[in-house]
């Protein structure tokens, strides 16, 4: 009989994250696998031994098919660190007893940079106590800055999302005749790829933002402000895209001038925002034009009815894959997206070494920023287009998306 | 040979203030009508002669369904009201001379409250220099705050995207396993339509938000905290939902109690933005759990993707409707929906004496809000519910809806 299998979600929640649940899943059940577990809120609630049996909760297709359609953590989510192994064994002899009680021989954990620490951390101890259970990572996150990878599941619905919203905001400012500027504030604490997305909203019906401004470039106040006068001599509405994470020269943080505190996640992540907000009330007093500042904010992570097609099928492939990877005797490995080609867009999946990848932070490269550091260029938007691609169409009951539950 | 026809947008744009035109322009065609012309930026710019030939805009049939699936207002909008009749005559010698040069005989003005209001004085002072041009109002707008109509195009779409996203965040807040609570902001001044929509997210894969927070009711800030309180005693997370407009007892908005200005447009309506943050930020403070606050801005009213099939269709037929009846020789009036039934759901339109109509505000009636204050009735769902049904779907276009501009 095949062994059991263990798979859970951390970290910020992605649309699809839940599409790749459903690969794994459906591709361990092709696989014979045994039972198919989820922990709970990821590697926190496993040590407290919160799990569920899948095979209780997703019975049919259409009920897969309606998890790939779910937006947040169907199994609940956690942002836990694993501790040094040298430091607290004990956590690490609990968390084995706990899999080895389950038989598990599977183990699959779908997250972003802190959770393929995870899966880093219970390779090396697995291997040190000569474990056969095999670890894979299966990766996701909105921000896209996983190394190696060439793009992150999550990423691309993101983008469609921001790409839509941003035309229809553009769309919107051009409603009334008077000199107007907004401001939209986009996730990415230190990594530009989700406001560059925005990039995208610039087509055959739409002049896209006016300014891009990116984390990874230094932001000048006045600087912004001159070019901000510059576009309203030339048209009437302003559109402007930024980071939640800007900062100044000095390292602050654009959103702490507003006299904002910041506060700070379980992984020391500062929780930004404001910036938007800050920079819209700061043009309104020098340059005296109406301004607004909208934070797309947790919609960007959870707007699931306006995810990609693209992206869907590759966090369902991710799943599938990692899965496939494991029942081959691969461990200590991430799942990773490979480009074949742009026209046609082509992308396949392969296997790399945790150990290279974790903890590793992928941001814009610097050829990608335009030089005056306000916008991104063109091999930027061609990098980023294949991935908001055709859409799902959601499963409406009611008029609304139907999304599947624990019951 | 049959007169022109004119027509223009105002106020605050919906997701489908465009299907309105649309139903002007080719219902007007359908008559024969000789130009079709659109005010640029409704009554403001045509004051200044802006105009444009529609038919020199729209081409085909598939323009036609690219404008319904159009955000924003095509022609432009304006927040203008006219003056005194007998005050400042010269304003109204000024715009029917326009409309004489433009040989007008229907005119059509798409808007809300303030929008009849300019519909019933050019209706008044045509009658008073015995003018044979027909006025006819078209209502829009979201905040489904005009009277006698059942109800506003604009409101049912912004009622879909509400509800879609409330269920969307609340599936988000359970991601974690950890207390908190989420206040999501909502449009509507002094009407709690939009935010008592939020109810709708409460189906059988959803619990839908915990409070409904309408501004029709005194808001009081020490009660709110004990239900916060009460709420989290039995539940991981808690969802509000709360009208950017929620007052205290001495006539204050909640908003400004966190010491930011509020703004005032042309029309003397406060700009309100702010509570959401307050409350989340008074809740940390008070009871130290994670909260986040959401605003859904301006999103409410462009997410044009979301769009309520119901919602467009009827926009599209007062618009048409608006047409026939100034063809029949109706003047003075505005176009209303009568819902005939609810299940089915039936509605079909009529017209209504503009003087009765203008400047009244429609709010949610004290017996839709359930006795405690924090919450809608059934009867508010049903009334609701109808109006969010079905889909257009969008025309993508490279991974994105596309829509239709001025050429």
């Amino acid at each position: 009989m095949k062994g059991n299998v263990l798979v859970g979600q951390s970290g910020g929640p992605t649309a699809v994250i839940n599409s790749s649940l459903a690969g794994v899943f459906k591709t361990a059940k092709e696989h014979g696998a045994n039972k198919i577990y989820g922990m709970l809120y990821g590697i926190q609630g496993l040590l407290e031994e919160k799990y569920v049996d899948l095979g209780n909760l997703i019975h049919s297709d259409i009920e897969i098919e309606l998890l790939k359609r779910t937006p947040s953590s169907y199994l609940g989510s956690c942002r836990y660190k694993l501790p040094d192994i040298n430091k607290e064994p004990e956590t690490y002899k609990k968390l084995f007893s706990i899999l080895n009680k389950l038989e598990i021989e599977y183990f699959f954990y779908i997250g972003g940079n802190d959770s393929m620490d995870t899966i880093r951390k219970l390779t090396d101890y697995g291997e040190s106590i000569s474990s056969s259970i095999r670890f894979i990572g299966v990766p996701k996150t909105i921000d896209n800055d996983l190394e190696v990878t060439d793009h992150t599941p999550g990423f691309g619905s993101a983008a469609k999302y921001i790409a839509t919203t941003t035309k229809e905001i553009i769309r919107d400012s051009l409603a009334y005749d008077q000199k107007n500027l907004t401001v939209i504030e986009i996730m990415g604490r230190n990594a530009g790829w989700l406001t560059g997305a925005s990039v995208l909203s610039k087509c055959q019906d739409c002049e896209g933002p006016d300014m891009i401004i990116l984390p990874e470039v230094t932001f000048d106040l006045g600087d912004f402000i001159s070019k901000v006068e510059y576009f309203q001599k030339v048209r009437k509405s302003v559109v402007i895209a930024v980071s939640e994470g800007i900062r100044l020269r000095d390292g602050r943080y654009v959103c702490e001038l507003a006299g904002q505190e910041t506060f700070t996640d379980d992984f020391g992540h500062s929780l930004l925002s404001g910036s938007a907000k800050y920079l819209a009330n700061r043009i309104t007093l020098e340059l005296g034009c109406k301004t607004r500042a909208i934070e797309l904010s947790t919609l960007q992570r959870c707007a699931t009815h306006m995810a990609s097609l693209v992206d869907i099928t590759e966090a369902f492939q991710v799943g599938g894959a990692a899965v496939n990877a494991a029942f081959r005797g691969e461990t200590g490995k991430m799942v990773i997206l490979k480009r074949l080609s742009n026209n046609p867009y082509q992308c396949t999946t392969d296997l790399y070494d945790i150990h290279k990848i974790a903890n590793l932070e992928k941001k814009v490269p610097d050829s990608w920023i335009d030089p005056n550091g306000t916008y991104v260029t063109q091999e930027f938007t061609e990098y980023v287009k294949p991935l908001i691609q055709e859409e799902l169409t959601p499963i409406m009951i009611n008029g609304l998306p139907r999304h599947l539950i624990k019951k």
